[in-house]
């Protein structure tokens, strides 16, 4: 099947393909193409078995938890394939209203970063945390693109667990990777910026980009039994701008590369001026031995300022401490630690095979995918095969590490993924297709039209030594007419394909959120298993948490008045509440007494200026509240959890400043019950 | 098929099943019931079946839009159907980070209430505009039930058009009703409070409920042809809870009505206070008549204090207006205007059937569903067949206007919809599942379980004259194992159900975002082809916008400075900034500069306290950014837009506050062009 695209690719002098790709005007070009991928009885027939692989029979469940990153949506939708429903969308970087994560006390703190409270960020590539080069299941690594920060999510409870912010760093893009054990999470800077070895960066002119503007790359410890995170040191890097991270396993599991562009150093129209070069960089850093220079007193420590903020479990509380300093290898000091292999302009994609052999390099703007050869790049730095260096770091001649390259694959190679069974996989944006080669011998087997504009590429474990190589995901960056239209603003769009066969089959179109860029996927039997269905209410260790109805309170403390209040279907206690006054700030901490499965209550207060708060059974969560006017004030919980859900209400009374009503607070019974104020 | 709850509800004596509703015991029965539905062979057939009715060919649209409400998330999120796939989640009443909705310069005002910004809200009840009683897919109406306000939707944007505040109201639960020709858009009050005639409600003692509190229903006129709301006037009515509204059609459509529960008028405790009496009450409005005593001099004037925000559709910019006054209506000063009908128990949903004739009440706590009658209603009026009065409200005698009551229809009856083939489907929260009653004998013909504890149902058009019955939806409020686990905190979930035959048939399970109450479905084909697809850069009016590179600028007013920022594949103009200091406030404004559709750009800045913006073609979006720390700080667009989106970015330097460094910006240039600054 030819689409337009592919058609033109065909025909068009390749210069003049390669001045189509800078414009961006293949993407008009999608527009022209029509939607339908299959016409006619066989299609029908078709389409009919695929609607039956996608499927999932009311009540049945899927056969793998996907974690698609939401891009600009600053968090991670969770889909099930193959029915591509979405089945959670996990908060990380963002405010999310509609649970109170950002806005509740308990969560505020794990926005905190040195800039102050971000509420959002741009979310893009997750990791699953590995065993043996294997997904385990335990938690998701995530990144934030824009204020540098690497994320855990913790997949017993689908929370966010940890952020770390990251020093040095200007849009955390290439990364996170961790290694095959966890032992790092690995983050490299996409930006370089005139670091300040005072801390920060400098006040410098922006036309001295090329001699003032450095790169980083992050290694994060992470506790192998609790997940915890710890910012480890950083290896300082010439200033070019680094792409994306992917790491070896068998033979290159010692080492993690780096895609980068702008070796020219360009500061400005990056888009001219960082494709001048017809070679940029594959970087290659050999992460044990970096750790062992760390280790053994090469590192030297600058001033940092920087954010690490963890949810605490027994108080489900997310606490700060800010950190001061930061250990720091310079690249050229560190020899056998890192090189450099000449990659076609700008690549984007570093994906290495199952067998921890091949490197695959996608160029974007390049007409063939080099395929490096982890043997021969040892041989050639045995051999010191080097073509010179660049900023003290050694470059290795392109012929040396090169095993082969897929020629014609399309327009626009981006990554690679594998299944496990000999073949990779790389999206092509330009093309907007999928190319499926194989590893024996490097050519193309067979292409299938992708709509439109694809991105990053998925097949479940597609990444590790083992592939679950029976899907395939494609993340498109345009959408167009794929859906009904909803006005300018369209959804963006995944398709599922099956890739068991000789032959790639197209199943589903399915809607995301956000901008999905890369993703995972695991296997529901290894995560579905150990989800916790509640909090534990004997566990809660929350300072205000009220275990029990006889223990709800409400005390002033000059003018902060803290509201101890419990959930249970259907009543809040207390449900009313006097004493408070204009200009109190008012802390509502409710505790959900329910011990069963899927009942949260909600909270909220009308005119508060903040989102509810929705409370799993068994926690505590706050709310914070100013009141502005003298009145009555209803409260009531948000989420319908009984029949008498509508009764679940209560009122609070707000009195002048300084007026004599005593804090008085009761549910059900006639009169209020006066409590001295403290 | 008989599931654990109905077979209890059939074993089980009554009053212990009143006992076990107010428990909410039943939900944890849930637990019980296996999720699958059809087992066996015939079970997979009917699979295979339902697997080709909801699945849409990628490529292929939907059949219909439909528009949930969001709950607790404060959005609308619109979903196709029959496929169940999101296509769109617009918010409304929550800030929304992933393209900065309430968090951009243009779209905070729409925020704003009387009570200053506030960032959420929970939205229950989508309603179509009408024209003669049919839906005409150009607004949707919702309410926000909280801080009681009502927006209205745009559906050729999908972009919320218009908020405004309702005063004197408590929880707008019992909203929006538009009627037949959107002559007035009606909302009523969820809970009563204490009416301070001077504005705002009163600082009173909780005790005096009874005496002292008040609700409100309100009348909002719509521009036929903008849309435009405006509050004619509210109608004071007792102080009951107000629950759900529906309208009459054909001879019943002068005539809005409206449960009531809580006529006890508890002020605590309200799960066992206000449901001590046998009966509540349907209000029934003569809106027709209510908008003539207003026009004729019977309303009168109150201080007021509430906010109107309107999207400005040149400037793309929303605007507060704050409101002074309202005018009002006292029920018992207004005779043949408001009566109330005695309905079983905490009446939940009130729906009138196609015809016009039947008013079907739902009482949550009842055993058998109540009909009443329209023109029995009119009769008993006429004929004065009054059981005393309410507040000076006129009572009418139950079986004067009662038609028949629907016997042993399931357990917690909460809302009916049509098919328009005289059938009637009724929810049963407490024994889960669907009921269909037939209009002609209102004996019931047939059940279907639905997992678990559904809520809100919904046929598309089933409100309507003439409802579009192929297929309903139930949406439900308890999830536990119908999909993949995801921890303490689960997705809500609806079910499709075919009921274009005799026996309902369950097609498909998907989840949904925060907790659908109501949902309004309509067919693509009135609103897909009305769609926008970019906006007209020629006719940007914002103050701001750069309508090409060359007008693109950087200017400071004191400690502000304004960027005139454009955005179009590969790079933003200006994309070095030097000259901002510390402490200055930045407004970014950025001019998407692309007219094709489906060409988004966004922007952030490193550090930012905000969301990003998400521009859409020809518009103008700002982002406010005030830099606390000298440096250099990368900014770039941050929707993948390109091949060469990855260099789409820029640096602004912020040097220490009174620094020398002139304001200069460039794009490509080797030397920055000094500006004189202001």
């Amino acid at each position: 099947m030819e689409t337009f695209a592919t058609k033109l690719w065909k025909n068009a002098p390749k210069a003049a393909l390669l001045v189509a790709v800078a414009a961006g005007a293949m993407l008009q070009g999608c527009s022209n193409t029509k939607g339908s991928d299959a016409t006619g009885a066989t299609a029908s027939a078709l389409s009919s078995d695929a609607a039956t692989q996608v499927y999932v029979k009311p009540g049945s469940h899927d056969e793998l938890y996907s974690f698609l990153s939401g891009g600009f949506s600053g968090q991670v939708s969770v889909y099930g394939l193959p029915s591509g429903r979405l089945l959670r969308n996990i908060p990380v970087f963002s405010q999310h209203a509609e649970n109170g994560y950002g806005y509740s006390e308990e969560s505020k703190a794990m926005l905190n970063t040195s800039h102050g409270f971000v509420p959002w960020d741009d979310l893009h590539h997750p990791k699953l945390s590995r065993k043996d080069g294997m997904t385990d299941g335990r938690w998701l690594f995530v990144n934030g693109n824009n204020t540098p920060r690497v994320a855990r999510i913790d997949l017993t409870t689908f929370e966010t667990a940890e952020i770390i912010e990251l020093p040095n760093s200007a849009g955390n893009h290439c990364s996170p990777y961790p290694t095959n054990n966890n032992e790092y999470v690995i983050a490299g800077t996409r930006f370089s910026v005139p670091l300040d070895m005072k801390g920060g960066t400098k006040d410098v002119s922006l036309a001295d980009y090329a001699d003032q503007f450095r790169g980083s790359i992050s290694f994060i410890k992470v506790d192998p039994d609790k997940g915890d995170m710890d910012l480890d040191f950083q290896i300082l890097v010439p200033g070019f701008d680094y792409d994306l991270a992917n790491g070896g396993k068998g033979p290159s599991e010692d080492w993690v590369f780096f895609t980068t562009y702008n070796s020219e150093k360009a500061g400005t129209l990056k888009e001219v001026g960082a494709s001048q070069n017809d070679k940029d960089y594959l970087a290659a850093v050999n992460w044990k031995l970096a750790a062992q220079y760390a280790r053994e007193g090469k590192a030297r420590e600058m001033p940092a300022n920087y954010y690490h903020n963890k949810l605490d479990k027994a108080t489900h509380t997310a606490k700060s401490t800010v950190k001061k300093k930061v250990r720091y290898l310079l690249a050229e000091e560190c020899p056998g630690m890192m090189y450099l292999l000449p990659a076609p302009k700008s690549p984007h994609g570093i994906d290495v095979d199952p067998s921890g052999e091949y490197m695959v390099v996608s160029g974007k703007l390049a007409s063939a995918i080099p395929v490096f050869s982890f043997s021969k790049f040892q041989n050639a730095i045995k051999n010191k095969q080097f073509d010179g260096e660049k900023n003290g770091i050694p470059v290795l001649k392109y012929e040396s590490v090169l095993q082969a390259e897929v020629k014609e694959p399309g327009l626009g190679p981006l990554h690679t993924e594998f299944d496990g069974k000999g073949n990779a996989y790389t999206s092509m944006f330009v093309s907007s297709e999928v190319v499926k080669w194989k590893l024996s011998d490097f050519k193309v087997v067979d292409r299938i039209p992708v709509y439109y504009s694809i991105g990053h590429l998925m097949i479940p474990g597609g990444d590790t030594k083992k592939p679950h190589g029976k899907y395939l995901l494609a993340m498109n960056k345009i959408t167009k007419d794929r859906y009904l239209p909803t006005g300018p603003e369209l959804t963006q769009s995944a398709q599922l394909i099956d890739i068991s066969g000789e032959k790639m089959k197209l199943l589903l179109d399915f809607p995301t959120i956000g901008e999905p860029h890369y993703a995972q996927a695991i296997q529901a039997s290894i995560v579905a298993p150990k989800s916790v269905k509640i909090h534990k209410l004997d566990e809660n260790r929350h300072p205000y948490v009220a275990k029990n109805e006889a223990s709800t309170d409400v005390s002033r403390k000059g003018n902060v008045v803290h509201v101890k209040m419990t959930a249970i279907r259907s009543h809040l206690t207390p449900d009313n509440i006097e004493g408070v006054q204009v200009g109190d700030t008012v802390y509502f901490h409710v505790t959900n007494l329910e011990q069963d499965w899927d009942v949260p209550h909600g909270f909220a207060i009308m005119g508060a200026n903040n989102a509810e708060t929705l409370i799993m059974p068994g926690a505590t969560q706050t709310l914070k509240w100013i009141p502005k006017k003298a009145g009555v004030f209803p409260f009531y919980c948000t989420d319908f959890c009984s029949a008498l859900h509508q009764e679940m209400q209560g009122y609070m009374r707000v009195s002048p400043k300084g007026s004599n009503v005593p804090i008085a607070f009761y549910t059900g019974k006639k009169k209020p019950a006066v409590v001295a104020q403290k």
